[in-house]
């Protein structure tokens, strides 16, 4: 059975998309250190820092499929294609976008909602990881009881506004003691959601 | 030169405070551990992990002076007249509340506003840590550039709704990386801004 676990980063008040520029800071630790990490877009390489490096290979290694939302595909504008972490991307939406078909083989248009979306996303992944990275999909998980983990990728900075990763959750979720690990320019947090 | 830091139990989505009993979920960690840690009000007693009991004693043994919002002196109906961390208050406040004088040497009600307080409460500590203990006054001081230091009590735990403790802030506020301690139903982040 895949591991669903939704992972992104944010900054300690919460944030991790802001309207402007803040968003930079986010992702500052992708390219602040020595150790480089390829992705499965040739000419697109991490330069981060060694402990860092570690967790995101694994991760990399260890993702059978992704969960994305249409925003984020926009935003991406469509990773040109291919998702870098080399995994096909289930993306949930409304209406498949004009110019692509529903079901490219990197690319996966679900029209029927998250949960049908994690359910294919998890026949594809096998025992790997099913990933999670957008902030609404996450909450549209959490609140569905979809996830097995929630991993926070946090960025010592206060960007003040933006979209938050946690926000407006049906009642109280608790979660078991985090895998910690210093990064640096961030602190990764892997935690694991009770009774998963 | 005291060093002055904002210190508070948050959940991963951000809360201090719940309109129910969800607040109750933050402060867990004060007592599900084996290491008893006294506090200056001999009746009430903390029950902690030994990692968390470390951090508090030498907090509560560094700390000079704190400085509160009326919200929070209010909850905490005074402290009973002295706060469990045995060290003089500074309650920021419009109108000193009934029943209580302006300079009571263990509460004292600042009038003029969250700069005022902590130079007072600066004054008092010398070269110990004033704390500041309020998601509204952390705001206020951060926005006016007052903290050296921030310190996050990570509770592994949604709460959905409440109060936030980073809140409107006003603009990027950078951070170097935190000190990290594992405590049981908490995980303990120390953060220092940048440039203080």
């Amino acid at each position: 059975m895949a591991t669903v676990i939704a992972n992104m980063s944010m900054s300690l008040d919460g944030f991790v998309a802001h309207p402007s520029s803040g968003v930079e800071r986010l992702f500052g630790w992708y390219f602040n250190g020595d150790v480089a990490v390829p992705t499965a877009v040739p000419q697109f390489t991490f330069q981060m820092s060694e402990a860092s490096a570690g967790l995101l290979r694994d991760a990399t290694a260890g993702v059978g499929a992704l969960v994305s939302g249409r925003r984020t595909f926009d935003d991406a504008k469509g990773w040109g294609g291919k998702h870098p972490m080399g995994a096909p991307v289930f993306v949930v939406t409304h209406t498949v976008p004009d110019g692509w078909q529903q079901d490219d083989p990197n690319i996966i248009f679900v029209t029927d909602g998250v949960e049908s979306a994690v359910e294919k996303a998890k026949a594809v992944a096998g025992e790997k990881i099913v990933a999670v990275a957008s902030a609404d999909i996450t909450r549209q998980c959490l609140n569905a009881g979809l996830l097995d983990e929630v991993h926070v990728d946090l960025v010592p900075v206060f960007l003040g506004e933006g979209t938050r990763f946690f926000d407006n959750l049906d009642g109280i979720i608790e979660l078991e003691d985090p895998l910690t690990v210093a990064g640096t320019g961030v602190t990764h947090l892997r935690y694991r959601l009770k009774g998963r």
